[in-house]
Order: C-alpha cells, then structure tokens, then sequence
C-alpha cells in the first residue's frame, strides 16, 4: 500500500521552504518594479508574500511563535530571495510567468495546511474555510496594503480569493462529509486550486464589481 | 427579584450574532457603493465590520482561536449578509438609516463585551478602556485602511471613537468605583454609547484637527 | 564588582515607560502637523509609535495580554504624551530634534528588548533579528499606514530599518556567538544603532530604489 505524505498535517519541511521562496521571489520582484521601495521594501513585500499569510494562520489558531519563527529556513530563504533580486533582478523577469504558476500552486498549498489545522483545532467547516482563505491571500492582502494598493483580492479582475475557496471547501468537504484520506484531500483541493486559477485566468474570467449584483447586466 | 442577564459576561449569542449581521450588513452596502469593490471585497468589509474588533480583542486578551471562528454562526452571519446585500442590495439602502442606529447600539455592546473581558483578565483600568474602544472601532479602521481611506475615526467629523470611550469608560467604573452589577453596568454603559453616538450626531456636534489643541479657534 | 543591570531582559519599567512616552510625542507631534487628524487620530498615532511594535512583539512571541496592557503606565503616558501636545503643542516643536534623538536610541533599544526575548523563546539567530527589526520599527510602519503613507522605512531615504538590522544583529552575535553578557551586549548594541542612525542621517547617507540593485549606476 502507498504511504502517502499526508501534505497538509505533515507538509514537508522543503515543500513549505520552496513555497515561501516562491512567493518572496514574487514580492521581490513586484517591489523591483517599484521606483518607490529600496532594499527594506523589497524585503518587507518579500516576507508578507513568502510567510504573511502563514503568521496569520498561526496567530488566527494560537500557535506561537509562529512557524515561520521556530525555523531558520523561512526567513533564511526569503532574505535569500531578496539577495538573488536585488542582485539580478534584471534576469530575473523572465521567470515571472513560473513564478505566477508556482504561485497558483501555493495558494492551494497554503489554504490546505491551514484548513487541516484549523480541522485539527476543532473549528466548525465554515471556520475553517475562513482561515484557510485567509492563509491563503492573506500575505498578498498585507503586502498590498503596504504598497498602497487596494488588496487585488478585493477588486474587480481574475477570481484569486474565490478559487481559494474553492479549493479550500473542496478539502474540508472532502475530509469532513466524504471522508477522504487527508493526504487524498489535499492532492484533489490543491489541484482543484490550481486548475481553477489557471483556467479561469487563461479563459479571461473576471469578477465584476459587487454593486452589480449576481444578476447579469 | 430579575435575574437580569449579564450583558457583557454571558452576552446572549443570539445578541452576539445580531450585532455581528448589522455590522456585515453596514460593510457588504459600503461595498456595494464601491464600484471597485468584487464580491470579495465585499465579503472582506462584512467580515470587518461584522467581527474584527472581536477578533483584535480575543487576540490581545489571548483568547484562541477568537470566538469568531469557534462557532460556525459568525462567518455564517457574515456570508449571509453578503448574499443578501449581492441579491437584494438595491432594495437595501432603505434600511441604512437603521444600519446606522444599531451601529450605535452594536459599538456599546462590543465595547462593553470587551471591557468585561480585560477586568476579568485583570488588566488595570485604562488598558481595559483602551481595549473595550479598539474592540468596539477596530474592526471599522482595518475596513477603511482596505478601501484606501484614512480611518474615519481618525479624522475631523462626528465623535465615535470618544463615545465609545465614555460608554466603556462608563462600565469600568461603574464596575469597578462603584460596585454596580455587571449587568446594569453594561446596559448603562451601552445606553451612555447610544445616547452619546445619536445625540451628538444629531446634534451636528464635530472634532476638530487636532492642530487647534483643546482651545477654542 | 557592578551589577550591570540587563536592559533587554530586566527592562526598568522607568526606562520603557520613558521610551514610550518618548514615541508617543513623535506620534502626536505628527498628528499636530496633519490637518485631517482629530484628537483620536492623534490617540492613535501616539499610541502605534509609543507600544506598538511592542504589542506586535508580544503577540509574535506569544505574550498575553501584552506587556502594554499589564501595566497602567503604558496607555497612560501615551495618553499624557496626547494631553500635552494637544494643550502646548504650538510650544512643543522646538524638541522635535531631541525626539529625533530619543528615537534613534529607542530605536536600540526596542530592537534588542525584543531580541532578548526572542533568545529566550529559543528562536533561531535570524528570527530572533527578524523580530527584534519588527519590534522597533513596527509600530511606526502600522501609523504610516493608517495616516495613509507608504511605511518610511520602506522608501528610499536615510537608513532606518537597516540600522535596527545592524543593532539587533550586534546584540545577537556577541550573546550567541561571543558569549558575552546581555547587559554588556545590550549597550553596545544600542549604541550601535544610535550611532548608525545619528551617522548616517548626519551624513546625508540615503537608501536608493531597490530596482537599481546593489551595484552603484
């Protein structure tokens, strides 16, 4: 029989590593293309995008320090991220479409590890959905607040937060209602994830302003 | 003799989920007058409004997970006051007027709630009050910061942050000077914010820019 | 033989109450220059630059309630810092230059309070910076945020996060790998980040946009 690595109780220690660094390289780069940030903004967007988003899941369930915090490697790889931008940024642009592959791939990640362990906190689903979201897009929230920007999630454009619901959801009733193996859960939501953004967004799909309603225009 | 429920202590849920549903309904139709606001963001000012100040006041008292998540009914209020803001949102704007009157009531409440907290987790006065006040407009600030605005109750206008202070300044000592029960301390304080809040605002009664100091122009 | 007292881990309350008052004038001395800020708004910047990085501090490490909150002394002379530059502010300007100087030194010694403690919850090296960095200049980048600027230390400018790195990196070498005594390690690392400070910013040493990367143009 196969022992799958359950991904979200049992992440492995590399594959949250990689997916801080994936997302500090994206904070990096969003703040190399910024006039108005020197090396301490590139590496302040660095942080929210690489581990924002999981100090908030830690504080939202009380573990602390956070786990970002008991382990050299997150900071450790998001400053190494700063490094490698600042010092060649200017290669580096042409990796942005990888990066923004990756970054599909993490906001599933992220929003799976925190929904099993808001599940293992014994919050009720709809709870745990919250606080997956949250872990997932809550970092690029933060960062974009620091920016100046109204949070991307918040505005009219490709759906990010709702795909995270979706793939958040589809774990919890997964594990909750059908009662999947967690490390099974984990596969499917973090696919489900992963294809809704990469679908949504290549087929143009864009959330309209709220004011319009539900109903078509 | 009454048994007078005890407000701040053992506040009704039923009470609790009320005043979270009239702060998300106050923050979906803020979004909904937003055109660069999506369904998310529309959620976002709902969860904002709704229970962000609970969950600032269960994470500086140490509470975890904060209230909010530990019973499906406070996310659950929440979504269900964006869906009926996104169905029925342009029949909703009748009912601001009274938005705006539970927001009076609601501000009380979750100041006094807060402040019932801090005493029991023996915190000295004047941090009670600073806890109960950023408890009751905390939730409305991280709203503002998202839209892109100055917090309101940052700025010159209609007194709101200084009713909060008085409604739970009002139950501290009324509490802790005077030895009233609990539960009358809590709806004198609650009423004193209410009082305060429409008064005052009927009033016309406006800060001024901090600039012109405590003396008349 | 003296008895040195350990500043980062025996604190005297005078000191952090003096260095909080100290933020908290720069605070409200800041909300004085700002037409849009009523007296709350001042509350508000007086108390983020007087215990704010403190509170993010404690809540990083797990601190409940936070120190602030423990202690009446810590809202009340944010509040006093408010009553006296909202009576005598016109008069007050004239020490901005001495808080210039205060805050170079609380700086330090904020960074290495926090950093001590880091060493005590037995995080590694470089969350133990990266928590002491939050801790001095936290609470300065949340009253940017809420006055509606993009946080100074992210922007290029005179350093001032980058000398809190250089302070709170002193104190964690010489305790960690030196062997020396906190209190002797303390000092010198505060005054290594009053001394870059006052240097630099004398020097007209300036941060430049991260985009031109670490290599002179």
């Amino acid at each position: 029989m196969l022992a799958l690595t359950d991904l979200a109780s049992e992440t492995p220690l590399a594959l949250s590593v990689a997916a801080t660094g994936a997302g500090a390289l994206q904070g990096a780069l969003i703040a190399r293309s910024d006039d108005d940030l020197d090396l301490v903004g590139m590496a302040t967007l660095a942080v929210c995008l690489g581990f924002g988003g999981g100090v908030i899941r830690d504080v939202l369930l009380g573990t602390f320090p956070p786990t970002a915090l008991t382990n050299a490697w997150f900071v450790g790889v998001a400053l190494a991220a700063v490094a490698v931008v600042a010092i060649a940024g200017r290669h580096l642009h042409v990796i942005e479409p990888v990066l923004l592959v990756a970054d599909a791939a993490v906001l599933g990640l992220f929003g799976v590890i925190a929904a099993q362990q808001g599940l293992a906190a014994g919050l009720p689903s709809i709870a745990v959905v919250f606080v997956g979201v949250l872990a997932a897009v809550g970092g690029g929230v933060i960062a974009d607040v620091l920016r100046g920007e109204r949070p991307m999630i918040m505005r009219p454009g490709p759906p990010y937060a709702l795909v995270a619901v979706a793939g958040v959801s589809t774990y919890v009733i997964l594990v909750e209602a059908v009662g999947a193996q967690p490390a099974v859960a984990a596969i499917v939501a973090i696919t489900v994830t992963f294809a809704g953004r990469v679908i949504t967004f290549r087929a143009g799909v864009r959330t309209r302003a709220a004011r319009t309603g539900l109903r078509p225009r």
